[in-house]
């Protein structure tokens, strides 16, 4: 056989469903996708266009980020700690401040981030979502990318809900493209009106797509919906939103029967633990949504909610969280861990078929990451090393069909220099603007 | 003036009482201490050795780790996510692994992690803590450093309790180091004897020295002395425990009676955040220990707790997990966070005269990030982006006493090959011996 590339030497989690590890291992690509892997040594035959010395990396299935809004880069850091900040503080600034221009920018931006800490498929809901999937394009990534539908004037839609004709067109543009699956994003519950979640559930079963929602992340949508239907989640079933299409984000406020309602809709979670703990919000019962078979995978959330937009940080506070939420440190082991945050996440956005681990057929979809740096070493548990002690500057190459688009830590996809000095002007001409706010909601 | 090193253009946040930060300021170092900063320009008349250009970087105290175990990296990873770890992995490995060789090479590799992402001080205690002190010493670093003592034969003295009369001759040998303050660690309420941590206290104070301690941390512990003496920490007290000469640990089990009693006592607190999740135990009060004006600095418990040494994973982790614990985003600022991993943490330590914010007169320890990276930007609250943005490899470089003891993120004054060499030879010793444990308590 005559791969693309081949790696040779590296520690190799697949994550596939025999939790198969190769230590040292090969893993050769074709095609894009993974032709082949198993132990040291390749097979004799096997020859490589490019072969990359793996020894002292570890290898592992490219990080799936199942719930990002990735152009918030731009306001990252900006009116933290603030009682009801989203209300009062983040929607008024996103109709100040949000334009094309800042989406293209920050998208861009925050796309280099992630990729630079292992992460090759992301879910996205937020405004021009079409120029997000121009920035994921050309980054080189796999992405679910919503269009947000809300009951206000948005950035992007002068009127109520004008985001599912914005949708309708980004879809029809790019539908079909072969890492970008366009889709629609509904904002929550509590921010569109029932029959046009109604609609747009039709509008997605009838082109094939997924639907991304923030679901029972608040108290008062909690409070809310607990009188009218019982809870959120229960709102959401008695109009037919609740199938193997939806990718719930959040899902905090939930009680036994919610968590037996979604397994049996077959409704994916989007977990956050980061955004949801700086919010002051309650443990979201992650662990308990599993073991009930629901399809879960890890989100940063966007850079204003979580800050930081690297999966290290993620997997490593999610088993601690469940932990304390349920008092045993027995309680969701490195691997499970790991497997939320790379076959979980693929799972949950659909594609498991095409990347989340390591298997022959499957995109070529991974990351390399330096082992032989001081907080990787030494390893006695490879998952206790992913999960616990990885930080995102280990991560030194990442690929995403088989292409490199992370290589020594640097993007090979997008100009650095360029993206950075396109934050910078992005932040000069929010700053004031900023500020101003920020003195009206003290 | 005539300065060693002045550090020019960075944004500084000096962690003082009046929260001063100039962005972008100077900061000049004469004799190891700093002699001067503010808004630049620097004065005219100031001249110095070497002149390192900040712009760009974020300065900031160096870190202060209030508890550690940094010998344990040499188990890292290892038996995760077992029931009673501590009892029934963790003391039959160190009975059958922990050598003095072990202690020495393991402490050096463990510093250069934490020297390198940003801590410039940290309290300590375990067997042959000489080496601990060595280690610390040959790095560069400011150390409160306990030798261990408990009630059963440990690695480093046959007899029950013999860690009291090892304390006493690295005490002697170490007392008086202009960097490393030796002192007596007492494990915990449960495995010392109470006539013991009389005797211990006592010596601590003719001698002059903090004592360091594991402090109602777990669930046995607590409910042991809630039947006789109401709790842990009442226990302690009854023995007449509790001064401003204690550094406890963890403080987990506590009620409102004993936060007002550890105030009132003025005993300070290493809050571990991570380690405690990891462990499945209940959030720590650390927001209200605050509240109560009790000093307190952060930690990351040693490497086989807590996995990451980095302070930035644990600044990030505490204001999280408060918010969770009150239920309130608006619970612990980002500049309260950063207070407890700087100045919080020499308080708590007994070395705020010294270290632990920027002020003319005290040591010139601290740390120069890299603030142009992707994670770090944009800024919009330099207070939000140390403490929830930063990730270890923005620290570029770090000083304590005004010497570089990193560069380039690179130690200058240990030898990283021969320590990573060092430890890669002590864990290919452990490995059988922790498969063996391992088995016994599947």
């Amino acid at each position: 056989m005559k791969a693309e590339l081949l790696v040779e030497g590296a520690t190799i989690l697949t994550m596939d469903g025999q939790w198969r590890a190769f230590d040292p291992g090969w893993l050769a690509v074709k095609d894009g996708a993974i032709a082949g892997l198993g132990p040291m040594p390749a097979p004799g035959g096997l020859e490589a266009g490019e072969v990359v010395d793996g020894r002292g990396m570890l290898c592992l299935p490219g990080f799936v980020n199942t719930h990002t809004h990735v152009a918030m880069a731009a306001f990252r850091g900006a009116g933290e700690d603030r009682a009801d900040r989203l209300v009062r503080f983040l929607f008024p600034m996103e109709k100040a401040l949000v334009t094309r221009d800042l989406v293209r920018e920050a998208s861009r931006f925050c796309l280099a981030e992630m990729a630079r800490s292992g992460t090759t498929t992301f879910a996205d809901m937020y405004y021009f979502e079409d120029e997000v999937a121009r920035a994921a394009d050309e980054a080189g990534m796999r992405a679910v990318l919503g269009e947000t539908i809300v009951d206000f004037p948005s950035p992007d839609a002068p009127e109520a809900h004008g985001g599912l004709a914005y949708a309708e067109g980004f879809i029809a543009q790019w539908q079909g493209h072969e890492r970008i699956t366009p889709c629609f994003a509904p904002h929550a519950t509590y921010t569109v009106d029932p029959d046009v979640l109604v609609a747009i559930h039709g509008r997605a079963e009838a082109l094939g797509l997924p639907v991304l929602i923030h679901l029972a992340e608040t108290e008062k949508e909690a409070a809310r919906f607990k009188v009218s239907h019982g809870s959120a989640v229960r709102y959401l079933d008695s109009l037919g939103l609740l199938d193997p299409r939806l990718v719930a984000a959040h899902v905090v406020y939930v009680d036994a029967e919610d968590i037996a309602l979604l397994a049996r809709r077959g409704v994916a979670v989007a977990h956050c633990p980061a955004s949801n703990a700086k919010s002051g919000r309650p443990i979201a019962p992650a662990y308990r949504m599993r073991e009930a078979g629901i399809r879960l995978g890890l989100a940063t959330d966007g850079p204003v909610s979580g800050n930081g937009m690297d999966m290290e940080g993620i997997l490593g506070l999610y088993p601690k969280l469940q932990k304390v939420l349920e008092g045993r440190r027995e309680v969701l082991s490195s691997r499970e861990a790991l497997r939320a945050a790379t076959l979980g996440g693929a799972e949950a956005l659909g594609l498991a078929e095409k990347t989340g681990s390591l298997e022959p057929g499957k995109r070529a979809d991974f990351l390399l990451a330096d082992a032989t740096d001081f907080n990787m070493q030494p390893v006695y548990d490879w998952y206790a090393t992913a999960v616990y002690a990885m930080r995102p500057h280990n991560v030194r190459q990442v690929y995403v069909d088989g292409r490199a688009i992370v290589r020594d830590g640097r993007m090979t996809t997008i100009d650095e220099a360029q993206a950075l000095a396109g934050m910078a002007g992005i932040a000069d001409r929010c700053r004031d603007q900023i500020a101003r706010l920020m003195r009206e909601i003290q």
